[in-house]
């Protein structure tokens, strides 16, 4: 441990967290390409938005411009329940790699929601309170979205009803214990409460459900409900938007110690934290004051950026939802069933994608029994067990240290750990009776659901 | 929220957290009663307990005198870790409830085993380690204990065996995946393992296990395998002991801004939590420098303090531990099945106890179906999950609090929030569900185990 300089955790104290968001779309000279109209083919407009999302939320995904957007005082209040989270030095992970690179890593999972997604449920919930609603839909896989919104609806005291993806529901009934006891109706997905449930239940009675499925389910009750809204966890401008809060703390705890970092790195799966977590650094990127290394790591089993195609595709496999332009492996494409780590999102935020495709960042993909040994090490050296989305940014970073123990180079990696994989212990017990696999889509495989890609907006 | 100076979380810097423990036993007058030799009901000596715990570990078991014991380097830097744990001001909670009390919490559940029992479990590991044992053994019911253990022996490279009631083994899978992710062998009991573990299964078939079962098995292992000693993560004074260091870390947040509380309320099973977070308050009490009400709380359906009888009796069900004197129900006394909450041991802390019989502290009960009301409105307000046995202190500082809403008084309470609620769901789901209900033992109940005290040490 040669650095006794630095802490363990670098906190932030209350008055040095961040009051703003900050918008990377006003720095990007290539603005991501704006959502489409399925039906027409033309950008989408605030007025077609507006029955779906709350009408501030509206605003932000088609801000192009504005840099800085102040975090309403609510929020940041209630981010202070939470936040400033810590940004760590790795020195037990450092010692025991052997390597002379610096590791940090900025850790979101210190609340019930486990992860970041809590940073942008607070934003969306008080911003559809602000307007007066009754409540907001939404679905959820895993369920640490869903969780992070329930937790949200309950501090402003706003209905919440979650579409869970039915094998999810029945598969980790401790999720949706969670958000019941934030007072959430969990329904699982497909299910009879909405036209399109009972029609894909009389279509394939025995389904258990799709993200997709949910997100149809989700939305069909936001748009008839009065009083109601659909909100989304990942992928929006409006997500990165308000998890830029990760990059900004992570950022201004580096400048207290005057450390710059040589490379950033982040899992990618629909693309909030990692967007969040590079925004200030993509700026001084993009304004051409610094350069970093920014690096996305998927799954091999969902690797959008590394094998995708960047088109305009459907958000949602029910194909109800606009049209993004994205790197994307089709909405029809569905990670194979072994996979077990999550970041299993076909496609990837439009802005993000806009800046891959520029150049301005790195993606690479790690197999999931190699982010399950690094998880495990992770675990046992540093003290906390990371969800397994997480752990391909981990896998990434010892990766890199081990290139710099091998060169001798001195670098400074920053890494993103979402979250705690306290939730995905069905996927570590895989691992540890080693039951768990590889499987990387075959050419065909994306080449069949890239074929199916809708011909607008090209 | 009136009082904006101070911050929602108090966090000590690394260099302000303490660099001893505090050894109360050094201030009480009349010192906690001595172990027993249940066989010639002499008290134990270090010679008597060496075979069974590490040697320093028994030196600090035995010294009554020592007023701070410097925590070791090596304990400081894994401390650092997931220390200083913040004081949170419950501002959120004290809104919601409209009392002008100040309520604040010790929150120890950031990290991993999700609990404190992490600040004994390192100390333990770390002194086998240094005696250059191969590994220790311990028992575990719920899973916090024998997940803090496995954690601390992956740090130092200790084997860790951990006996998990059998029906705990089965209902806790996941908690059993953690400590399986961290390295730990985890056996359910009783076994096939051990000879008493045989002698169960051969009079009890069908049995689903206990934990004086649990730690027969654990004893019997570290006894007959050289290099292996046994370790417990609460009741004993070395656990009080290291336990301080939660103590210590919230008087010196609470003096950073000069804060006096009134009364400190703390969850009491065995009491390792309790008697680390009162601590230095007690200490300045016994001292006679500073007066505050302290406040156990524990489950109606195992009420050792509030019904117990002050006597000498076995730590354990199975009477092969050592006699400690202490409030006890009689350790043959098992809680209701429908009991969901933890603190489920039969006695208390020998040190609790005789202070408690000094007059230095007060206790109360209270109903399992209260608990998770209270736990229900702290997760919707405070954002935690709370683990059900912090609960019981949570209830306790609401009704403190209710009651100055009714007085009108400003007091300061401060409680502990021992952990998180995440592998609790089961219970939460009960709860949800509206099934839940509450059992207070009978008089009778409780007469016919302490009928069955051992007779020795009167």
């Amino acid at each position: 441990m040669s650095d006794t300089k630095i802490p363990y955790k670098i906190y932030l104290s209350e008055n040095e967290m961040p009051t703003s968001w900050y918008n990377l779309r006003a720095d990007m000279k290539n603005k991501p390409a704006p959502l489409l109209n399925p039906g027409t083919g033309k950008p989408l407009t605030a007025e077609e938005l507006t029955p779906i999302f709350c009408d501030e939320l509206v605003a932000q995904e088609l801000d192009n411009d504005t840099k800085f957007i102040p975090i309403p005082e609510e929020i940041q209040n209630f981010y202070k329940m939470f936040r400033p989270s810590p940004l760590v030095r790795a020195y037990c992970l450092e010692e025991k790699l052997g390597t002379p690179a610096k590791i940090y890593y900025k850790f979101e999972g210190n609340n019930t929601s486990g992860s970041h997604k809590l940073n942008s449920a607070i934003a969306q919930a008080y911003y559809a309170k602000k307007q007066g609603l009754k409540g907001v839909t939404t679905e959820t896989g895993a369920g640490q979205w869903g969780t992070a919104l329930s937790m949200a609806c309950a501090y402003f005291g706003l209905d919440c009803k979650v579409y869970m993806v039915k094998v999810s529901y029945e598969q980790k009934p401790f999720r949706r214990e969670v958000m019941r006891t934030y007072g959430a109706s969990v329904v699982p997905s497909p299910s009879d409460t909405t036209e399109v449930g009972r029609k894909i239940l009389a279509e394939f009675p025995g389904t258990t459900g799709s993200l997709g499925c949910a997100i149809s389910e989700a939305v069909e009750v936001a748009t008839k409900n009065p009083g109601y809204r659909y909100v989304l966890g990942s992928v929006l401008n409006q997500v990165l938007l308000h998890q830029s809060v990760i990059g900004l703390e992570t950022k201004a705890a580096l400048d207290k110690y005057g450390i710059k970092p040589d490379m950033i790195i982040g899992c990618a799966g629909g693309g909030s934290n990692l967007g969040g977590l590079i925004a200030p650094f993509m700026g001084e990127k993009l304004r051409g004051e610094a350069d970093y290394r920014i690096i996305a790591v998927e799954p091999a089993s969902c690797p959008s950026f590394t094998r995708g195609t960047f088109a305009y595709d459907f958000c949602d496999t029910g194909k109800i939802c606009p049209l993004a332009k994205m790197y994307t492996l089709g909405s029809s494409f569905i990670p194979s069933a072994n996979h077990a780590g999550g970041l299993r999102f076909h496609g990837m935020s439009s802005t993000l994608s806009q800046l891959y495709h520029d150049g301005f960042m790195e993606a690479r993909s790690v197999e999931q029994t190699a982010v399950f040994e690094a998880a495990e090490m992770f675990a046992r050296t540093e003290g906390i067990l990371p969800a397994p989305e997480s752990s391909h940014a981990i896998r990434a970073a010892i990766d890199e240290a081990l290139k710099c123990k091998e060169s001798g180079e001195e670098k400074t990696i920053v890494f993103g750990l979402t979250g705690t994989g306290y939730f995905d212990l069905v996927a570590y017990q895989k691992y540890n009776d080693g039951e768990m696999s590889d499987y990387i889509p075959t050419d065909e495989d994306i080449a069949a659901s890239v074929a199916k890609l809708p011909k607008v907006g090209e």
